[in-house]
């Protein structure tokens, strides 16, 4: 991948379209079957474009390592998953389909239990439920909305999490996690790994004393934690750097969230697969980019559920022909990490990448699947060198140098 | 690839003797047949050579990125295309075959048509005739070469293009283009973009005041623009780098351009495949490395003329034999970038690159042709590791560490 200097000088904007589907986790493991998630599934509209595009495989990351949800999906956005860090705190809020501004420091909060002698019992607090959460976070909003000129956002998550967003000038990055990270040890503050966070250190010290303050009567909850106090990495937006016109089509929050922070407008995606191609179309002539979700893939791999992970990718190749008929100029379906259900969670697999475009050339294949992916004529490659593949696919680059 | 100052601690010269057949812009695309031009060609011999040797693809800069000449060749020869930039007015001093020196800025000056108010109202005078282009050139060259301590060169090219060196101590890079980019706009200066290049932008400017003084006669050609305007990037030769004698054989003065700028000696090419062969005959005792360039691939590529572009890969094929006959220790053909006929330009598709050597592992390969590449035992990797490993496999390499 090019430097985002050279990037910018190469990237033109025009009128073809590009679709890029991420079936989270799609990636797999063989199974007891000894076949993996993809190759077990029938999917015939996904078998028959596989065998009219050019496939390969992509590192997330790098060979061996497993991202998260964060870095994968920016790689295959085009940007460097390592220059480009997404704070807890920031994907935190993202996931709560909260819109950062340059001015938030974002942080990731758990309510917690604290004895009298200031230890923590439970970094948890009993995994209070969500309805609680809400009813102390509202409490505390209405206790604690401003310290000093720093302006205080309290968003309530599931359980006993919830997010702080620290809204004002001078707020920089740099903190330490006010968490003693294990139960019978002191309540711990955050400290300013540099002098410029001096700042952010004093309004988040003195947050998690109000807090303490304002639930001092409260049984299990009477304290929080905060981690990944982070500020949104400063990303050049994809209409700057790739000069396309993107948008995001994803039912879970986090995923709009990861999408916003690179500039993609997000539209209306519903709550079903139906319902995100109903808005593909409704949207597809108002953008140039299409960021595609499919949640679900990723969630079965998560719960170990081979065989519903099976049947959403069934699912989604029923759906393939509707997005076909729109005729996208490009087609990419991969997905941002491997997921695969003997494993309960990401892995460091490569994902499968399919690319369908005019410019392509022929590989021996015979369906959309890890192996037949091994086979194809793209090889191996970086997730972060999928976007200028699009891109150059849609003939929106230039030739670099003379 | 890796870094210079290491590369030159694991190099050693022996006599071993590398040739790099550089088939310009030979990977392409499926055209009407379904089969790209290599695959259409008839080329027994590559067939044959291809059967016994390592096969691979290259990525000339990266995935999707379509390269120049300049960067394309610069990596096939070992070096960082996006470390080593080699502006447009180098370029086109190489492209007429002018040797320039470490004291030489190089500009690519179109003949221009300005107003009375000084707008330009035709950035290529009419698309002057060559001979029209040659007289005005001498006619400056006559009036105009010095400029204060600074020697000034002025050579035609085709049309209204032509070249000018500025020739001097403290001529530093920096310049941006004295081109208005379209007409109707006012005549536009050069300027320095740092303080170390005003004494360039002093003699530049000077030099359009003294081109419009000197044809404000002319009725088209009245003034000029400079663009590209750059010095000749400070290249480790090859020699020092890869402790080659290297020497370069190439019909089109762009590419001896290209090869004098990494310190190839530049042969007496000829002018067509045939005198190449024999350039390349007489002097093999006399270099260890040899780079041979076939330009009329890329140019029936560029054309849009699959037919012609695969007639010449028919016609390199036929000559494989007698390169082969001189029984050089390494062989390698591949080409800088692919131009497939149906884009009718360079693209960003791998190059398919073949290895023959002693030491190679097989490969189940039947061809010489982009697909049957893919099945190579050399995998995909980027141009710039060519270079490594035609030195490796030529014992000019030593271990890396202990």
């Amino acid at each position: 991948m090019l430097s985002e200097d050279i990037i910018k000088k190469i990237t033109v904007q025009n009128e073809k379209k590009i679709i890029l589907l991420i079936m989270d986790g799609v990636g797999g493991l063989p199974g007891k079957t000894g076949r993996t998630e993809l190759e077990s599934a029938k999917t015939p509209n996904l078998d028959k474009l596989a065998k009219a595009s050019a496939l390969g495989l992509t590192h997330a990351v790098a060979p061996g390592i497993t991202p998260g949800s964060g870095p994968a999906h920016l790689s295959v956005f085009g940007y460097d998953p390592v220059e480009n860090i997404i704070g807890r705190g920031v994907l935190e809020a993202s996931g709560i389909d909260f819109p950062l501004t340059g001015n938030d420091l974002a942080a990731r909060a758990n309510f917690a239990t604290m004895d009298q002698n200031n230890i923590i019992t439970d970094r948890r607090a009993g995994r209070i439920p969500t309805e609680k959460n809400e009813e102390l976070c509202k409490k505390l909003q209405e206790e604690i909305n401003k310290i000093d000129d720093v302006e205080v956002i309290i968003k309530p998550g599931k359980e006993h999490r919830f997010v702080i967003i620290f809204r004002g000038e001078g707020l920089e990055e740099g903190l330490s996690d006010a968490d003693p990270q294990q139960t019978g040890l002191k309540q711990k503050y955050t400290e300013a790994l540099n002098p410029k966070a001096d700042k952010s250190a004093k309004i988040a010290n003195e947050f998690m004393d109000r807090v303490s303050e304002v639930l001092k009567e409260e049984k299990k909850a009477n304290t929080c934690l905060l981690r990944g106090i982070a500020k949104v990495p400063p990303i050049t937006p994809m209409q700057e750097l790739f000069k396309l016109n993107p948008a995001a089509i994803a039912t879970y929050p986090m995923y709009r969230g990861l999408a916003r922070l690179v500039g993609m407008d997000i539209l209306d995606a519903g709550e079903t697969i139906e319902d995100e191609i109903k808005c593909l179309k409704e949207n597809y002539k108002e953008y140039d980019f299409f960021y595609l979700h499919i949640k679900k893939t990723d969630s079965y791999g998560e719960d170990g559920n081979f065989d519903a992970k099976v049947k959403i990718i069934e699912e989604v190749d029923s759906i393939i022909p509707e997005i076909f008929s729109l005729e996208p100029d490009v087609l990419a379906i991969t997905s941002d990490h491997s997921t695969p259900a003997i494993l309960s969670g990401h892995s460091w697999h490569p994902n499968p990448f399919l690319l369908h475009t005019e410019f392509i050339r022929k590989n021996e294949v015979s369906a959309f699947n890890e192996q037949e992916c091994l086979k194809g004529s793209l090889g191996i490659f970086y997730s972060i060198d999928a976007m200028p593949l699009m891109l150059g696919s849609a003939m929106k680059l230039i030739k670099y140098g003379a």
